[in-house]
């Protein structure tokens, strides 16, 4: 089940620079920087009510981020929604027709296991989602 | 202040397919339809706890989402944050250097007073705010 939008992440070119004008926007500080070494991104992280606002930098060259920069510029990059049982939702949208980029939910920031969607078959949406790894 | 992140729009060629693929994704179909004239734009609202995603289709050429399909395809066209004061919002953002779309806020979808932030001055997102119009 899909239970909340959990975060929206926006790719940005210097997270710093973009940290101080979301702070000036949302009138609000980042509750967290962290980086995800294997996907090539420097996060941090905003929260309004219970959605989250994501900013991503890349950290090199060949992260999906700095392709999505040197292709599309900065904007809003992905949606995640939290699922309460991420392979359960692999499951159901892989017989629905939707490509999983991940065959296997992989960890990604802030606790979470994470599958992405082909946009191809989403209206160019690049969907995450995402399921809190419970201790 | 900014109190949710209160919808996500979507830019969709045609609405009765992103209905139907939004539909299956979200295991969950849209609560309602309307039609925003001065806008050219249909749209369908979907909500996840506390927060909607808005798929919007053109109905006129010369709609900003007829413009946005043409220039950059199918996708995320907007984040909406509800604020509890768009007067305030609107006169605290300008004075900080952001660039309202329109200086007086506007009647859009679902019951709302909106105003857009040009996307130029905030990392190549279109930020929308919104407060719901009180009878």
């Amino acid at each position: 089940m899909f239970t909340n939008v959990e975060h929206i992440g926006i790719a940005v070119k210097d997270l710093s620079v973009a940290d101080a004008l979301f702070s000036t926007l949302l009138n609000s500080t980042p509750y967290k920087h962290e980086e995800v070494a294997t996907e090539g991104v420097r996060t941090s992280f905003f929260k309004i009510n219970e959605t989250k606002i994501e900013l991503l930098e890349a950290t090199r060259d060949d992260s999906p981020i700095a392709r999505f920069l040197e292709k599309k510029g900065e904007g809003i990059h992905h949606l995640a929604f939290e699922v309460d049982d991420i392979r359960a939702e692999m499951a159901r949208l892989k017989a629905e027709g939707f490509v999983l980029l991940n065959e296997e939910p992989k960890p990604g920031a802030d606790q979470k296991l994470v599958c992405f969607l082909h946009p191809k078959n989403t209206h160019g949406v690049l969907i995450e989602l995402c399921q809190s790894i419970r201790e």
